[in-house]
């Protein structure tokens, strides 16, 4: 079928590729004129035929509020929006109901594949109408993975990037779990050869998977990371997850945790940790050493801790 | 080659099945004389030719060391005890110093693939001498899965259950990841096809893993899992993973947190929480509703938390 | 000073009473005509004098924002409204905004202390403009202890929320510490006179503080706790303290693990854990107690964890 | 009475002159000759009166278990040995055990109280058999504070450095729940006086505290505690706190939260957070920013996070 896709970047582009290569007619527009199909969104409506669908790729948050509600004053009835950015699922929910009083359709896709999406397909997670899904499975299809999985009509409006959301989460708590094992055979310094521990268990264990696989390739490179520094940031998602957790009173241990990792590697210098030592140094006995005790050096006994 | 296996349960009956259908000669020792070959752990060394090799199956702590001191008495100089189950490493190193005294060596391996192993082969993680591991490799050889990947010579004695012990907090850790999202996805109710969005990362997706697989066969069966209660045991590795991450001074927030979401899956009734619940009531405010409040049944405002 | 008080539940009339014996003249409205002076908010206004000052005291949430609406249509320019409820600081910005544009002032003030306030004074954390502030020092020198301390004028309107709220978080935190350290002392069984030593740390220690005494007199009515369930409600600050600390990028675990924990001792059965006890079933070893093994009903050695 | 001292640091230095100041006698031997009654402990031995009484004061591990063991060699039936230093409670047990063979009495006592203690008093908790106990009350009555708590007989001989254990564990969540809170504060932004804030929260809140009292001093030295780095030692206790607790399957969150943050202070760069980093660049899309994505250097829509 006919689409529209918005945003030819690393994702968009390669999605743009990907369903040109399996038949579909995309027109695309980018800010960037050198890769851009048409001069203006008015001008990719304008290319498409009613009813329309119209992709967009961009950057979650303003970009994307700002290209949903440009597109809203452009498309007609019956037409319809798919987000497949890493928007919140409350936006969702804004955007199908300031579209709807129009009648033009909203659809949420949480999208996850990265830059191996182009050759492997992209995982897809649906929110939205049955009817809009079902005149968008042509394109789903040829985005989606081959074989029975890949994609999900996860629910209505939302529901799609709830569930990319959720999945990035878990994402996290398993980079952290993976993470934390290697910190500790590195630290222990009983297993000598940690990269091939790794290596080994890709096959006949219980923790296989595609982040182990990864994980293997970037030990492989340079075995103790050395290239690298421990700092990480966090997509929004993350903290979305974090946040309707807690929202809905359920207790997330793990996913929290591997956030509030990240939050940490980006300090260069923990403010609460500055606190832990001022008190303990207030309690006397830490920052300062006893001239006149006859043990040594070593912390006194009976301090606090 | 020809081996000894001590215990003859679902993971050493099925190693020695295993064993048999790669080549191997296997005499098979346990406490049941229904499935036993032969009647005492005397009579299976008797049965084995210098240099003896005899893998241990039986579970850690008092039985394996039971076990070990018996073999050790039984064996000569060159022969090799196997330890292949779920020992804590200090108890190999333990283990390697009293049999050296008599040149009776020593192996420890953790092994991976519970009821799957038999047909897909077993992941091997092993600590011990280079002599030892060099003799051994043809038994190795035929448990592993087929492949590149699946054994590791992981250091010295202990190191393989010392990878093991890792492994199972890495697992636990992912577990956790995949519980919280399952249930959050189910509280939220955005998701109305919470299933069916696991089911769907299943490929393409950067969690895709063979315990995602797993979690999808469970929710096939059992879609809201009513079957089941919300309990699970630790088998010690979990304990010891973090124990040792304490000693290095080492944080595991994700891996101590899926440890302690699983003591506290024990617990009928948190006794911590019985202390803030008494805190809070002593606090007043908190236990007692007002009567004479004219703003009805709700916290009153200004009352501690 | 004259002063309206909106609400005159258990937090309302002990301050109404608390500012009528330090001389100050308050007119009481409440929903129950029983308790209250006035039969409405406008008879409330009528009987104030210009600059008129209304302290809300009614659940935060709805109730509040209908009340300080409903008091927003019928102040003057340069009235003030106090919100002394437990409201979210974000909602204290909307109302000064919206009653700014009419010229009525707005000021939000923490409130701590319970059913000790009344005699002991309330601790008064305070968010507005100064000139407002400084009308309301009579109010809030009554209101507060003895002493130097117990009242700070926080910021800008929001403040004395914000720091309400992280007072309460840390709170979450500090009864979960001693939580946790009694749950230990109970089940390790070293220290046989747990009471006891909970009792003795009131002095000399660095943990004693007002919720160790609080502890002290739990334990003195009842020694093992037998009378409560480990259930704790939490009241909205420490959702927003991690909510906030999240949109911060602020690391917060030990705050977060008191939250979580209270998440947890409401729920009967854990989601989470059910699917953590899936898949300890689909690995298969850990439902299913071998009915073969030689070795007993121990986890056989090799499964996963 | 007449007790001897060993190890004259800042700890036993003080605690002998408390002793002193309250009718002692105080025989006291130190590494340092400087600042020792006697050269040898054969020689405190000898200045004695049976039956003996000896406070070892020097740090814990090899130190005290050194100082115990040759004390042991020269006491005799009924003497008895306390350790008031830091020690693990398994080696009281050990010492017990060793010390009983021949007759003489172990005592072992938590001590709190730091550099305040020889004004105000050290917090006892003791463990042993009641009469050490007994016999030793006119040492304990005056190093305790002055009133009705400070001191408790907590159970048989590992009981005492058990409570001051969880009592240290305590001590670590309290501290990390300050801290966050500090640190929110500061990052928010919302409050602006967050020392004033502090210093309210003395009088009336559910939070006042002697760590409270602590931390306003600090702030009122520093205010922004730029003259910190944060960095936080641990003294061991922290660590068998949660050891202990994980060897009885106690959930302990918060106070384990507060030790890993620690642990975490002290390390320059995290490797677990360079293993995540690791992970992200293989998924591609994150170390790098497209060139030609006409979005900008934000993060692509899509990508793994």
């Amino acid at each position: 079928m006919r689409i529209g896709m918005v945003g030819l970047g690393k994702m968009g582009g390669n999605m743009a590729e990907r369903l040109r290569r399996g038949g579909h007619e995309v027109v695309g527009y980018d800010r960037d004129p050198s890769i851009s199909d048409v001069g203006t969104l008015k001008e990719l409506v304008d290319r498409l035929e009613a009813p329309r669908a119209v992709w967009v790729m961009v950057p979650a948050g303003e970009p994307t509020r700002a290209t949903v509600a440009e597109l809203g004053e452009l498309l007609d009835r019956d037409d319809v929006i798919i987000d497949g950015g890493n928007s919140h699922y409350v936006d969702d929910q804004r955007h199908a109901g300031e579209l709807g009083a129009k009648g033009v359709g909203f659809v949420d896709v949480g999208v996850s594949g990265g830059v191996w999406g182009l050759e492997n397909g992209y995982a897809l997670m649906a929110g939205g109408d049955a009817a809009h899904i079902q005149r968008l499975m042509p394109v789903f299809e040829t985005l989606k993975p081959e074989g029975p999985d890949g994609f999900v009509h996860a629910g209505a409006v939302g529901a799609g990037h709830f569930a990319k959301m959720v999945h990035n989460g878990i994402e996290y708590g398993m980079m952290q779990a993976f993470a934390e094992g290697w910190e500790l055979l590195e630290a222990a310094d009983v297993v000598t050869d940690v990269a091939g521990a790794f290596k080994s268990w890709r096959h006949g264990t219980v923790i296989r998977s595609w982040l182990l696989d990864l994980l293997v390739r970037a030990l492989e490179d340079d075995p103790e990371l050395t290239q690298l520094r421990g700092y990480a940031q966090d997509s929004g998602e993350g903290r979305w997850t974090v946040q309707a957790a807690v929202d809905h009173a359920v207790p997330l241990p793990v996913i929290t945790a591997a956030l509030y990792a990240r939050f940490a590697s980006r300090q260069e210098d923990s403010p609460a940790m500055k606190m832990v030592a001022a008190l303990r140094q207030q309690f006397g006995g830490h920052a300062v050493t006893s001239a006149t005790s006859g043990e040594g050096a070593a912390p006194p006994p009976g301090g606090a801790a």
